[in-house]
């Protein structure tokens, strides 16, 4: 079959979550490029209901990492993204979608992400003032990205674990 | 810099939502591949919590779409896949980052393919009782899938747009 384009096909079966990252810095147009997929994800009725806030301050990150329970390594990830939504119906579907762009863009350039959940946690509001976003947006979640610094392999169910026969 | 995978890239930003599908009908093996990518989604604590369902019954698909109000075109899209949860914490978003993978996979496939809500949506158990699932399974979303028959163009917002500045 022509025009498969395995390399995606890759990218999306070997990404894994990375919670070690090295001492290097991203480039700002690599993340701006990320960040750019991000705007592609699509969402109900494409109303696109998202801000993207990224994050390279070390005090700053210091501080989320002290809020969010398990993303105490967002500290010692050079970049921070978090994902805003307007509290529409389908803001945490919309939300979501871009988020998994992020984490595929991210490792398509070869860089390492966790997913740290921001929707349903009681810090997400003490985040949202602190980044200062308008009272009503969401968060839907806190992305840590940097060159990762470990190689995780955390077991996956087989296809015929998650396929329905009907 | 190398090692970037820029046909993922591609991938990420052109994929766009298809609703018109050619006859044609899409190989086993490339659906089953599909959902073999959904498997790796993220997971909070890599719990997997989901259950993939391919439906390419034409007559199964009819009764799809009449129940589901936009999403009358899973009747002529060769195939119909519908995620469904566990009803965990985090279901959503777990469920929203494979639906993404699905979506993803099939345009490195060269296929189109159309995310119709399904939580929150009140035909949620009506779909899970004729799909089988046991209850207390939640169905996340149903996506239509076929090689496209349209390339449309939505506006969307630019990156300035959508970037919140700290």
């Amino acid at each position: 079959m022509e025009n498969i384009c395995a390399e995606a096909l890759k990218v999306l079966k070997e990404r894994r979550s990375v919670r070690r990252y090295q001492k290097k810095g991203v480039p700002e147009s690599v993340t701006l490029d990320i960040v750019d997929c991000a705007r592609f994800a699509p969402t109900a009725r494409n109303v696109q209901p998202w801000k993207f806030a990224v994050l390279t301050d070390a005090a700053e990150r210091k501080k989320i990492a002290g809020i969010a329970e398990y993303g105490k390594f967002i500290a010692d990830a050079p970049v921070c993204i978090a994902v805003f939504c307007e509290d529409t119906k389908y803001y945490l579907e919309d939300g979501c979608a871009a988020t998994t762009y992020i984490l595929l863009a991210a490792k398509a350039y070869g860089l390492g992400t966790c997913w740290v959940a921001g929707d349903k946690k009681p810090y997400a509001e003490e985040i949202r003032t602190l980044m200062k976003m308008p009272a009503g947006w969401k968060l839907v979640s806190l992305i840590s990205m940097g060159y990762p610094e470990e190689t995780p392999s955390p077991r996956k169910k087989t296809l015929d674990e998650v396929l329905r026969k009907l």
